[in-house]
């Protein structure tokens, strides 16, 4: 159904983004928190649940990270032992690519054949980082080994204000088997906006055609989960950023900011003819703000009329 | 063609807004001003011309004016003398309805029978001006006398921010004949977004259908101007402010903007099946800002594709 979708290049993909657990936890406490969080999701009408693969991105930058960085589960070994028999949800797992050589990249992609699989592929947090395959790599073993597998890639709305050729990565990555795109979390409309206007420009002129673009949003609980967000590299333009950090309810306000931005980004995609999706992402570790991931997701249900 | 265009609800109407020419100017004064503004228009392909009805509204604020009143033409007059032969376009004319009594007001409309004619009535600018007819009586004369004048209303997003209420607004004045409306020029996106997803949420709910909403935006060419549109009571987001009175260039940066949120706007309408159009505004008397607004004016016809 999602593979059908992405196929399709349809609009309206829905996904919900989590981390695995922590790789200290007991067997028993990977159970229950799996339990809580497959009563979570379990009623929600999604079209894939996202496992990040989490690295330690400090090579990339020398300002101090500010949460601590721990080992997460393997998002595939949480999904195939923890989620996967009592949660009826396609998974998209995240692979930094980076983090395996060769040998055990090709045989994961090989213990994958025969059943639709969906992954996205993530470069290195910065060239600095010791890596042992690269994206190339990966893209032509992908190709080699399990042509098969449903892979996406990674967007990031910033990098095009900055840059203006994000949409021109977007379209090379096509080339090399990309079928869909996850953004990185955006707060940036402006910056979205136009990378989809260049995004359209460049398929009409190359008669490409355009693949889904899954914009992420996340709510932000309190001023040190902005930091670590804008740690990690998201675009808060600074008028929303002091908005923010002046708000007597930053949960609240960081919901319905990230609800209007999606809103009109869809609408957007929609009136000029580009497929848009939303990835509802909770990376926090707060109940406040996995609730508010929860109620942020029925909104998008109601802005897709799904 | 204009009438039919707003009678059968399309989105996609464009307009170029001006002010008439001072009343102080002598006839071959207002001749050769009339001349360039003909010039200047004669190859643009809009739906229509509107011509405001100035009236001093310094009742409305202790706030010193920062360009100072002067009378200009009646609209009407600068319209049918200097305009009406050599250029093929409809004029769509504000009317500011306070300024007049009963008598000339129904003798206006009673003049205006037998032929296409668009109107925008405005109520006064405070509850201090000193009218003579009220919008309540401006409505209902219209309906008596010449009930085929194609009427628009005015319509501020800026307040919808404040009240939001402007669609409720709005939907009182189709009730009172209101066939499209023209918004105030617009830097507040998300203000003006809350107001279509407030308009079409009603729409559905009371079963009522959907009038063109044609927003306004303008090229800002100084500070002063800015300052300008700051008195009329345009809500300028203070980031914007700080953005525009910074920029090295703030004329080539406002027209930027402006584009920007004019082409999410009309596009989230697209999408969202609420039609909206534009009104291209040159309030200024300077050269760099007129040519700014037609430059404009080119943008928007390429991103409505006409």
């Amino acid at each position: 159904m999602l593979k059908d979708k992405i196929r399709n290049k349809e609009g309206g993909i829905l996904f919900y983004g989590i981390t695995p657990p922590k790789a200290k936890n007991t067997k028993e406490e990977l159970e229950a928190i799996a339990k809580k969080q497959i009563d979570r999701l379990k009623d929600l009408d999604i079209d894939g649940l996202v496992l990040y693969d989490i690295q330690d991105e400090s090579d990339r930058t020398d300002v101090k990270r500010p949460f601590p960085y721990m080992e997460t589960l393997d998002p595939c070994v949480y999904a195939k032992q923890y989620l996967d028999a009592p949660l009826h949800v396609p998974v998209v797992i995240y692979r930094a690519v980076g983090k395996y050589d060769k040998e055990e990249f090709s045989e994961w992609l090989e213990n994958r054949k025969g059943r639709d699989f969906h992954t996205v592929f993530v470069g290195a947090a910065s060239k600095e980082t010791k890596v042992t395959i690269g994206m190339r790599e990966a893209y032509k073993l992908k190709k080699e080994i399990n042509d098969d597998i449903v892979l996406g890639g990674i967007m990031i709305p910033e990098r095009h204000t900055l840059k203006q050729d994000e949409h021109l990565k977007v379209f090379s990555k096509i080339d090399n088997g990309c079928e869909f795109f996850v953004s990185q979390c955006v707060y940036d409309l402006m910056g979205a906006k136009r990378f989809l206007d260049d995004y359209l420009a460049y398929s009409k002129e190359h008669n490409k055609p355009l693949v889904p673009i899954i914009f992420t949003i996340t709510p932000c609980g309190s001023s040190k989960t902005l930091d670590f967000m804008k740690w990690l590299g998201i675009n808060i333009p600074p008028h929303l950023e002091e908005r923010l950090k002046n708000s007597e309810n930053i949960l609240e306000d960081s919901v319905k900011l990230s609800r209007d931005i999606f809103e009109i980004l869809y609408f957007y995609g929609k009136g000029k003819g580009i497929p848009i999706g939303c990835n509802v992402e909770s990376v926090a570790i707060r109940k406040d703000e996995i609730d508010a991931s929860i109620e942020l997701l029925h909104d998008i249900q109601k802005i897709m009329d799904r």
